[in-house]
């Protein structure tokens, strides 16, 4: 079993942020957009999406920092993952 | 009887969500905009939809996975379906 | 006297909603978009509307599901009709 | 003394609607949109409106069904007309 | 000291509206859109406005009808005037 | 130093405003768009902004009205200026 | 370990405010729109971002003023960080 994201879609693992360790990531609270971090799964095709053409920038493996509420959470052999769109991905971490 | 749907519009029945299986995929309850799981029945034709091409992605018999408070529900000989556009279907779940 | 339908508007009579017949739709209600089964009276010639081009897929007699808010009722010689935009039209009923 | 609606105005006169006449139109009042019959007094030119092309489809001496409150009434030698665009009307009635 | 419009802007000085004269034109109060009868005073130069082009159909001297809370007011010399977009202004009298 | 605006931004200092003045321009408060002349410090280059293409229609020097609150605020050296986007100034006054 | 900014996006730090400083840039705060000094870390590439071509205007080392509240907060080795879309940033600083 696997989920194919369409069009712009991208499906996410959200990482533990390491509070404690040194050269960690901490992503921070905030009451409007909460920032997370995230391992890619899988990849939509991109393509025309709503009249615009989207070429992928990620792939599955990619480290990335995306804005948690633009997503939509879904449960799989009983890991939680998201889809979002590559548009809310900001920043890929290496 | 049959229903066509027109432009980018899909025909979709929502399956049970099979909290207790393990390979199967669960969908928790979201406040914003709760995911769901949904076999294809009919698929529009796509083409000029508002002012922009769109290409169908998914045809009947895929499961999808989809936002639900987007789309309209029918009741058709006892069975509830539900028209959403191809953009609230996230992903094709193989 | 004659209703015709201006760029993208479709004339259509909601038709009563069949509860009883084992093949008949039956529309639940619903407290964001109420949708309707209704018939195609008169249709507007499409063309740019609102800068975009526009093709008419509906014609007079389709039985047809729409979302029924989107549209302005209007009372003809005792009869109630409704003007909707052809993109408020989801499906064709055959 | 004469007014000259711009672009895709047009200048109407809404008609006393007729509830007692057999074949007469009559316009429920409606909470969100009150549709209106009116007569067409005067056409802008179209062209270039808001980046977009408009082609106008009514000429004066139409009588027509509109949105009432997407217009704007001026009061011309004690009677009382509305300017609306064009895209506010909905059907004309022949 | 002159005031020059920049874009699709309009400098217009409101008319008083002549309740009593037989063929004055008289704008009742409305509570979304209160129209008014004005004198254009200076036009913009048009051209390419938020993406889109324009081409002025007012100049100095016309008399026109506008939608007057779309317009941010100007005092000058004692004098008060409104800048309006010309989509803002919906007809030229005559 | 030296503060450079991006874009169709333009960096702008507000005028006193002269109300005692016989030839001054005097901008009454408002509540929802409070109208400003102000004197441009530095304008951004233009060029493709938003998708958009932006000719810069003025210059360090002019004498100009803006609509107030769609800029942003800085202090440079004690003094206050504003950075506001050129579509928010609305005449330039000579 | 390093966040490379993906399309438009650019990694700042914000400076501190330097109030006391005579040729220093003092950002008041401000209810709606917190402007703020800041240094670019990283910028992303650029490209076709929402169906428009963006070209990067900033780069690494650049000092510019932002508006606050448009970015995304990050913390990385301890020191806060904010990922913000070009366009909000509105001047750069020389």
């Amino acid at each position: 079993m696997n989920i194919k994201p369409l069009g712009d879609r991208v499906l996410i693992k959200s990482c533990e942020s390491e509070e404690t360790t040194k050269s960690g990531i901490v992503l921070p609270g905030s009451a409007q957009e909460k920032p997370q971090m995230a391992e890619v799964l899988a990849v939509g095709p991109g393509g025309v999406v709503d009249g615009k053409d989207v070429t992928m920038h990620v792939k599955a493996g990619d480290k990335v920092i995306y804005s948690k509420y633009a997503g939509t959470e879904v449960k799989f052999d009983g890991e939680e993952m998201i889809l979002v769109r590559q548009n809310d991905i900001l920043a890929i971490v290496e």
